[in-house]
């Protein structure tokens, strides 16, 4: 059995963390299908998935750590030929990727206790996302 | 067709990396599933999954790496909020990311000659780990 | 239904950029299956596959960051053990993963306008290098 779901997400941009994991198991519900896998994917290429502990402190975290690795305050070939402004966005959404593959028994999620599922959408400016959840089980 | 498993595995965390691929492969051939995919997934929010050529030089090469990239030796909001003491490894967990998905055939994983696959274990304490194995297949 | 399939790519090396897309559209439309997930892999323990907008601009700043990230003209261990010299290519493989699972729909790559799916090779020759793809869906 295979259900296709989308929702969108509004974002901030600027490496804007938002907990979607409520909305991933509202489509795993809703499918009906008890045991599988469920594939997460962002549509676009600015912005990515994981999973992380989602409080305050940690986002805070994981928005320097990323400033300091991939700095949005050095110039990028990308902006030089097409004046984006968000070559920064488009590397880091690169490295961390887009899609998450995460199982599921008995329409729960198989998480850890302290592990939501976040997209990070690293634009340099507000954007709707769309997320397409894939459902494969039984 | 699906099976789902689950092994457990004891890690020493601080960045220990652990080579997971015969637990794998023997989930694989006892599913008795001859081709597909196996998702390989880890609970919780300090560990992650991927693949290397698991000797010991590179396993201190990546060690060695991530601390340079994201440091346990400097201040996290997450420790100063919650006294964990393991911000580093959750910012480290989901930069790897806890997913990893391998075709296979004919029972076999269709890895490289030296490739296996590796859990790490990030957080600042020994910890017993549950991997979820996810086997889809006919 | 499960469809499986391998196809080759010649790479330069040294974190060479190639975009994969036609490739992996051709083997879903030749699959004949409508919907459902497509996972890309990328046999070896030097290459990693990701999505991007691929333009020269981009490729060449994915190209500076990753050497700024884990420098190639660094000693590593598993060059000091085995001669091999290519300690760095095996690091940036592991960081970045060498799967991909991306949804499908009517025979099409749920991709976004400016999204397509990259293979670097990051080991220092050039290299042949298998990529399978998966196809499960109805």
């Amino acid at each position: 059995m295979i259900v296709s779901a989308t929702f969108a997400v509004q974002s901030k941009g600027f490496a804007d963390v938002i907990d979607i994991t409520d909305k991933v198991e509202l489509e795993v519900a809703a499918s009906r299908v008890r045991g599988g896998l469920v594939t997460v994917f962002v549509k676009g290429s600015t912005a990515s998935v994981s999973t992380m502990e989602y409080e305050p402190g940690l986002v805070a975290d994981l928005q320097r750590t990323i400033e300091k690795l991939i700095p949005s305050n050095i110039p990028y070939n990308h902006d030089i030929r097409w004046g984006d402004g968000n070559g920064f966005s488009h590397i880091r959404a690169t490295v961390m990727g887009p899609s998450l593959t995460i199982p599921f028994e008995n329409g729960r999620l198989s998480l850890g206790t302290w592990q939501q599922i976040i997209l990070v959408d690293f634009d340099n400016r507000p954007r709707r996302r769309d997320v397409l959840v894939q459902i494969l089980g039984e």
